[in-house]
């Protein structure tokens, strides 16, 4: 049985992004949460890490090499995109959060549907897990923590009512 | 003075991209070089190695996100687009070769470019030389060197007659 205490993570995801804000002098880097786990973390960070301004909220739905099969499939069943970029990306540095890393095309996704937005000055990767099984040349800058899941099992993070964090993990070995 | 061995450093990319090749059994992956330097990589590593087939060569002119301002500008200023895919990208593990990775923009064109071929089962990246300087979350799997150049740099590899390799570095600190 896996044990991942989310909270726990979260701290030092807190730590690694206070870092990665700080890194050459950044005063204009901004958090952009991905739908829908990163942007519960990002909402977050943005409030404990004091940020001015509101964090951004991007969704992989319009970009993903899936699409033509899938359709517009969103969290909430309704076919709306969740993204929200309240501030403008061109020469912006973003410093992109999300709960968990896999394969790397949620990733492609979202930097494509960023760069639909305007030409960052940089995407930073930041996530709470990184579980290996990479499909694309993708990197984090940050992970809290590292392992190894077997291809079947899907983790995800999910947020209690007291906006607690903590991780669900479904799927056969 | 910069002095890097850019045949010594061949014989470790061929190294590292023989393991990537063997890695969970792919027999049906193929290589793919970024014009030009990663082309010419490629073309050799596909002799060396001998390996069935035509390696693969990718430009990444039509996906950079500079396009608007360059327009369609190539290597032999005619317009032309380098790009030539001998075989099927869709359900194929791609090992993508160049000769150094900088900023990451050019691998996430590239990769772009690869998608509007088909959906390969997986991207994996191998560099002569990794340069830092990272504005994307993009990593590649080997990098037979790993170094520093300040931006103002440019380090890009050269071919003589004799298809001996070497490094031209040009710009000011």
């Amino acid at each position: 049985m896996l044990e991942l205490d989310a909270e726990a993570l979260y701290v030092e995801l807190q730590h690694g992004v206070r870092s990665l804000l700080a890194e050459g002098t950044r005063p204009d880097a901004a958090l952009v949460g991905i739908w829908s786990g990163g942007a519960w973390l990002a909402e977050r960070l943005q409030r404990d890490l004091a940020l001015a301004g509101t964090h951004g909220v991007i969704s992989s739905t319009l970009h993903r090499d899936d699409f033509n099969a899938r359709g517009l499939v969103t969290q909430d069943g309704k076919g709306t995109d969740p993204t929200q970029l309240p501030f403008a990306i061109d020469g912006r540095h973003i410093v992109l959060v999300d709960d968990v890393l896999h394969t790397g095309r949620t990733i492609r996704a979202v930097v494509n549907e960023l760069f639909d937005f305007g030409r960052p000055a940089s995407v930073t990767l930041a996530v709470l897990v990184d579980r290996g099984g990479r499909e694309l040349p993708i990197a984090a800058a940050f992970a809290a923590a590292k392992l190894a899941l077997p291809a079947g099992q899907r983790l995800r993070l999910a947020r209690a009512d007291d906006s607690r964090f903590s991780f669900a993990v479904t799927g056969n070995v």
